[in-house]
């Protein structure tokens, strides 16, 4: 553990006044802007102009509920067993935001950004992407949806909050680009998922791939709210645990 | 485990749509709703007017950032450790949004409702509620801050935003005139706090106590995201753990 | 937050030395002392004799695996999103280690402690408690099993660990006349359950209440490596998401 | 999510009898097992001889307790703000054990995997991974440690440990084969550090890298117990808090 000179630049406050990266919260903030708003100021440093806050809305509201995920069961089952720590279910509930699910955002806008780079070799960059998937077996993030068929409808929604909101399009088209390559290479028609098209609109507001799973875990920590009063007027919990065990059955080695 | 006939309204879907609360996501919803009014929904199962919208904003605005607090350097020292796993640092951030800080919004909001089921009797109820912590020397849930004084300038805030969008005024009338019966028991000035003011309100627009909670979970896991990507570009990490270690030496028994 | 003197007793080290409590790690511990020893050692500041080690032992065993838990189903849910995690998924499933389930061994070990206390009038006491929880319509912390009847089998195999290994057999005595005191109340027999025996053996070799659910949680991670192994070899995650899913069905307002 | 035949063989019940991998728990495994024997049993499903449980008692005695590591802070921190919530405050504190600290264990283990496979080429593949990983400027797994100069003395102190429990010592000899070479390709003495030694030992008894970091996370959920047992007692939480604050200031961008 070497010496640091460690700082911070998010919030400085005294007895009478709060700042968040130099704006006077009570003054300021509260009241004169949105939560959206404000966390995209918090997170980049960055003011939330109308084209940032129309995409991060609508990303966060893309994400927060899908029903009966392991998400939601986690943070139920868990709330079963200690109702006085609803943060602890909320978490239980976080901690499968991972690689699998929402975090493909993050290699679909890898890619992205390697098309980006390669300018005016993009489609060629694609098509190497897509035979190298293919032939190591892996499939792209952001593509294919285990529901929603022949096409996930969130992209096409996402899209158009996005150009109407002023984006490039730079991002968006790219990864439309990518899309008509995997289906002639494929023979077939893999839709384009909530998050790739998440992965191009982030990028569209200069959002970093490190940091694009933290907004997947905020909005699902606001579906989790929803999920947790339900079970709080309507528990599912006992319901769950009796069909996860009815569903994996003992079997003798 | 008892055979329960569990149900759930948040969320249903085919293969080309999505319904939350019987709203259409991606027709009606995204592009058309802001996280804050898509989560008061998805939450409460009531439409989010202006009012509601207004004062969940103020409140959400209002608990996100606060500097170096316990639950920021549990999130940036665990991240240290487990840098594969954003949502795992955010999780052990939001573990601390228990009891002692944000949660006692709950204690709060429970007396405010014990003032408001008293009628007439509110005043009454409020010494009797004064004079009893006093007796038991507890803390009343809603007053005091170690750094703000003499006034957190956070309620006074609150307050404003809340009026203008039009809220009853019922809770924070409430809060206010327990105040003035803290001040006359105790013969000083002690602050309404952030958590009281959210307190009240939450109870404004409806919010059962139960919940409450759960938006100040929401709202510190964006102030996370920010700490934490504070924390890829400028690590802090390492000079907490330094700071902590020599903070408590060692001392044989 | 108020300046203090914090020290810790637990650890100091050097460049070439590690000393948990005074005990020189690598020369007087590893490999002369057995985890579980080491653990008392280490919480409690005490020797761990054979005693404390034979009803240590005991109560881990006893707590470490029950099938598909809400606790292990949470653990797995999470490692299907996570796999990249392993600490994740743990952490998950400890999450639910509270109030309902484990978390009772508190509640029951605070009877038998006030029971203790009462010295001869215990019986009386008792007779109050049981009188006091029927008219609350409250059930007693360490009685009663969903699964196990007429008696779990654990509390029995306890009791003989303990009396084995030279406990003075108070709490599990006082225990044994609660349980008689309820079934005299109730009118029926319910069962000492595996959570109340483990309450009189801790306190038996001196664990206080306030540190007890740490072992329920110490027990419970060792079982989810088990679960999180075999998900790794044989998925069930995927099953178990189907079927909460179906057991939870949309049912619109 | 396709459907699955899941099944698992951990555990099984019925009314009167618990069956772990088909031992009865009350009568062959309580009070007939310690708690390190009976996990080895659980994950593995293998029996646990005197070998195995030798290096895992080493194994697990040697992670639990090193101060006040980032893990224990986390955790410390979080009880501070839910000390309702033990089992909160432990998967905060074990949300960390992740890729960085004891998670280099995994990358040890599969290098030594690799050598092992090499059969007669051991000593070239340890040249060239070395070479590589010097290329690269990447730190080798299990090697070198901050505090501890020019030996951390946990690895002598485990390889006696699985010496004298009769292992083959396969993997130690090639751990210690590598060491050579890593010293001689550097030019100056790097040591084995604790989790390299362990992940020698762990698969001295065929535990499998993927599961590995599940013993660290258990070994480390029981030095938590302490610290939260002592931070009950002697809260160091607040000065903790005020540490972090004092040693990451504020600094406008």
């Amino acid at each position: 553990m070497k010496s640091t000179n460690a700082t911070t630049e998010l919030c400085r406050y005294n007895e009478t006044e709060i700042f968040v990266r130099e704006r006077n919260l009570c003054t300021e903030l509260i009241g004169k802007t949105s939560f959206t708003e404000f966390v995209f100021m918090q997170v980049t440093g960055r003011n939330c102009g109308p084209t940032e806050r129309a995409v991060l809305d609508a990303v966060l509201v893309t994400l927060c509920e899908h029903g009966m995920t392991p998400s939601a069961a986690a943070a139920r089952l868990t709330y079963l067993g200690a109702p006085e720590s609803l943060q602890g279910a909320i978490a239980a509930g976080l901690l499968g935001v991972g690689s699998q699910f929402v975090g493909t955002m993050e290699g679909s806008a890898t890619i992205l950004c390697q098309l980006a780079d390669s300018g005016d070799g993009a489609e060629a960059t694609a098509r190497d992407i897509v035979a190298q998937h293919r032939a190591e077996k892996k499939s792209l993030p952001g593509f294919g949806h285990p529901h929603h068929r022949p096409d996930d409808p969130r992209p096409a929604a996402l899209f158009a909050v996005g150009r109407a909101a002023g984006v490039s399009g730079r991002y968006i088209g790219l990864l439309e680009m990518l899309s008509r390559e995997i289906d002639r290479a494929y023979g077939r028609h893999l839709t384009i998922n909530a998050t790739g098209a998440i992965a191009a609109l982030l990028l569209e507001i200069d959002v970093p791939p490190s940091v694009m799973r933290g907004f997947a875990v905020l909005s699902r920590a606001a579906g989790l709210i929803g999920h947790l009063y339900e079970e709080q007027r309507k528990p599912a919990g006992g319901a769950m645990w009796k069909a996860v065990d009815a569903a994996v059955p003992y079997e003798a080695p």
